[in-house]
């Protein structure tokens, strides 16, 4: 055990999230850094699974709609004070890009104009989904550099230009925007803002109302812990609920769900978002998820976040430089919760990797993804990811696989 | 014992299906004729979840994609055959609503045209959703009457018609509509025709290529036993796969998903109408739920339902007439699987019967739907819930309740 291990075991020893672990099934199999694609197994998350296919669908059958009905509604309220938002601004339901979709018409729609703002470095569903809606309106999807800044913002706005959206920490750099300073210039631009959440919900702080952000969309399955797909959230600022309507108007979003009227008229509150029946098992796996992290708090999730990103970097700096690059910002304000290095042969290195019982996340072409999850990463495990990294490319053993390309989500 | 009672026990011991009952959860708590809402569990889907959150996701972690990643083409594929589709034709995603969206959206804009017919007595969502798509095309929904006709298809029909969209079954009336005869009538307007089978996949024979149509959508959590909120299908006829362009673009829809590409390609294939993660957990459900379904096939499981419906109306017809219009059609090419009867008081009328353990469903303003799952409905449950109705309405005991509106999905 080199000076590393030892520091990461005392660092361990006095953190105060530790017992947290413990709520996660974990068999040591390996050392898991992708929580930012796929987050653990909660243990409460078997059991609420089981009742409600074995004692709710099972048991009480189409009567278990007295519990399911408003899920969507409940699980958002205990979202809500994770990411800065009214229990009355956020709802479950549908998949992210789904989301995003539904909020970014509705929001273009309202301003009236064609073009939107995103980033080159974006998702691509993000991209490809908003660069078809500016496309319908007949207007553009202008690019920003990625991890972009208020400064890229006033400098592409132009009056045609009614939305900007960004994800808030990139899927790629893991680097955090200032997210008040691009709101505030997205409105003085007279569009409005919409936040993709689904590298921050449950990563990093995130004030929807205090920065003053209108739309926002986010998913469950990263740090917040819900499972395979799960379902994921949406945001709407308060204000403009009512002044918005989205493109799908199902049942779920009619005023009154059940009277199966003849024309549609939207709900008055956030269930006009809402299309149609959520999937409720995948549902209580998001529930369970944002409970353990709602439970624990952002404040001290972030504070071992920044210890346990602030530990890999050091780390990274002890061993030879092995032809990395650290995309990932270093100064707290800029970082989220994962650390990216950029190597040409980074495909062929998160194979080797994952032989040796360490998960990163590889995106192509070239980078490779840390994910650090406060809830059950451990200081041991990121000096054991280090280690391991040193070898694999000292040894080069990483040229013992074929450079082939490989994704997970 | 009557002689009603005496000749379901008679039919129960003939039921090819009778051990089919047997792959389900069932406690005889109450006489279940609501699984054109939600059907049963399936006993196999009890294992088949718990392994998919407790060995797949909490011990392959993100690796778990390896099976999970085409899954919506695997189910899609299993279900292919139920609906007289191709295996290509067909993929598991979303929900009913957003599909709907999807292809209606994709199907106008190939025709060039703007207005959209539907019925009346179509089920809400569809009504609403095709309302908004038309809207913002700048035409209109044109309304034929419940339960229509390819009559009416023709005589609504103009050159502005791009799309006809109709329930194969009705959710009030449970009448099923001539389906190859209408797909005909919109072809001949130069419209494509697209087909909800919420309420005909799993419960009556469909033959969607046969047919001839072009699009149609449906859900999993009523006849095919998903569990409450499973995932919806859809299909495009190969035909028109790589002809039509959905409007939200995702990455699960781009021809190299993991390319992170800069561009949006659409896949050649099914994979164009996905948008984005599934909810793994509910998915499976979907899976294990088609897979008993497949494995009985659509031949028996139509002539059970037959054999159960005929039986029903016939035991409607032995009791006093109670003020009820049946409104189920009673030639069996023009009949679902369910059972429909109007009365004024049938909010109350249905409150009654489940108080004494029965379970219909209501729909708003007076509909009482009775649903005969083939898979695990003996004409011993239809016999009692006839005889428990004929009762409650002699009594008058539905008078009981209050008279406030009820609905549940």
């Amino acid at each position: 055990m080199g000076p590393l291990t030892d520091r990461a075991l005392a660092l361990d020893a006095a953190d105060p999230l530790a017992k947290v672990r413990e709520r996660f099934v974990i068999n040591d199999e390996f050392v898991y850094l992708d929580g930012n694609s796929l987050g653990r197994l909660p243990k409460a998350t078997i059991e609420r699974m089981r009742s409600v296919v074995e004692d709710e669908w099972a048991h009480e059958l189409v009567l278990g709609w007295s519990h399911w009905l408003d899920i969507g509604l409940d699980i958002g309220a205990k979202l809500a004070p994770l990411i800065g938002a009214a229990a009355s601004e956020v709802v479950l339901c549908d998949q992210t890009s789904v989301n995003l979709y539904k909020l970014a018409v509705a929001g273009l729609r309202h301003s009236g104009r064609t073009d939107i703002i995103t980033d080159e470095g974006n998702f691509p569903s993000d991209r490809f989904v908003l660069g078809a809606i500016a496309s319908a309106a007949g207007g553009r999807l202008i690019l920003a550099p990625e991890d972009p800044t208020a400064a890229d913002v006033r400098s592409l706005a132009t009056t045609n230009v009614g939305l900007v959206s960004f994800s808030h920490v990139g899927y790629r750099s893991g680097a955090m925007l200032n997210a008040a300073a691009v709101t505030q210039a997205a409105h003085d631009a007279g569009a409005l803002m919409l936040w993709d959440l689904a590298h921050s919900a449950g990563a990093v702080p995130v004030e929807l109302n205090a920065w003053g952000a209108d739309l926002a969309v986010g998913c469950t399955y990263k740090y917040l812990n819900g499972g395979p797909g799960a379902p994921a959230f949406l945001f709407v600022s308060e204000a403009l609920i009512t002044e918005l309507e989205q493109p799908m108007s199902g049942w779920y979003g009619h005023e009154d769900q059940f009277a199966m009227a003849a024309k549609f008229i939207p709900a008055g509150d956030i269930r006009r978002f809402v299309v149609g029946t959520p999937p409720i098992v995948s549902m209580v796996g998001a529930d369970e998820g944002i409970r353990v992290t709602a439970e624990v708090g952002m404040a001290a999730i972030r504070t071992k976040s920044l210890a346990l990103t602030d530990f890999f970097i050091e780390a990274l700096g002890t061993m030879p430089q092995h032809g990395f690059t650290l995309i990932t910002p270093g100064g707290h304000e800029e970082r989220g919760s994962q650390i990216t290095i950029q190597h040409p042969e980074g495909y062929r290195i998160s194979l080797a990797l994952r032989k040796a019982g360490v998960i990163p996340d590889f995106r192509a072409p070239d980078l490779i993804r840390f994910g650090f999850t406060p809830l059950y990463t451990t200081f041991g495990e990121a000096a054991q990811a280090a280690d391991v990294l040193d070898r694999v490319m000292s040894s080069r053993e990483y040229e013992d696989f074929e450079a082939i390309r490989m994704g997970v989500t």
